[in-house]
């Protein structure tokens, strides 16, 4: 086995924790409701984001747009508690699954989960529906 | 309202789909055992796997490490039978909701989903423990 097929193999079969990120410094996180199963959202860290969610237990994301570190909740009240974390064979994406503090959404628009619409395809081409995932209210 | 606003208003509470990739073309897909909910695994679409996915109901993606048009299961048999697609409220990331074909798995490691190994804070860093989502044979 070739040092870059043996490194490959450790990173998906063995225990280390290698995080991959991209060129950019980033990995996605999909964030899962704990109790629902739901997936809530989809966001991004980087190595400071993932390292202050994994030492306090609270989700921390890198904020494209505000090119920032982002203690999910702070502004909105919607804390996310880390209750576990998972990641992939190639360890670049991670699961977070979460308790979801405040109103128990996720989404800046208001709703429980940013996946409020689902994709219709048709002669016109694709259109959306809003499907029923209201708010926890 | 401005222009600007209004146009982020429409991608958030419109019916037009309106995908929005990043520099590098992609959006990520986050791909859901339709039957049990679990997610099966995360990869990247670009317009053409997009389009191609919503064409034909069979999930295609694009293959980072390829530089290829991926439909999944060619070589493996494990084929995606789009069940449901969605978006999320800034229109860059996808859920689908999905049938597995051959035996059920969906990562190349053999196993049903990527997301294999939980991460456990300790004393000497982090570390991963293998959790029991192991292949449907």
């Amino acid at each position: 086995m070739s040092p870059a097929s043996s490194g490959a193999h450790d990173r998906e079969e063995g225990l280390a924790f290698q995080p991959k990120f991209g060129a950019d410094g980033l990995a996605t996180c999909v964030t899962i409701d704990a109790g629902r199963g739901e997936v809530l959202m989809v966001a991004h860290m980087n190595a400071e984001a993932l390292a202050a969610t994994l030492a306090t237990g609270v989700v921390h994301y890198w904020s494209r747009s505000r090119g920032a570190l982002w203690r999910k909740g702070d502004t909105s009240g919607q804390t996310q508690r880390l209750i576990e974390m998972r990641v992939d064979c190639d360890q670049d994406a991670f699961l977070a699954f979460v308790a979801v503090g405040g109103d128990g959404g996720a989404c800046h628009t208001g709703r429980r989960s940013c996946f409020y619409r689902r994709i219709e395809t048709g002669p016109a081409g694709p259109r959306l529906t809003f499907v029923g995932t209201t708010g926890s209210g």
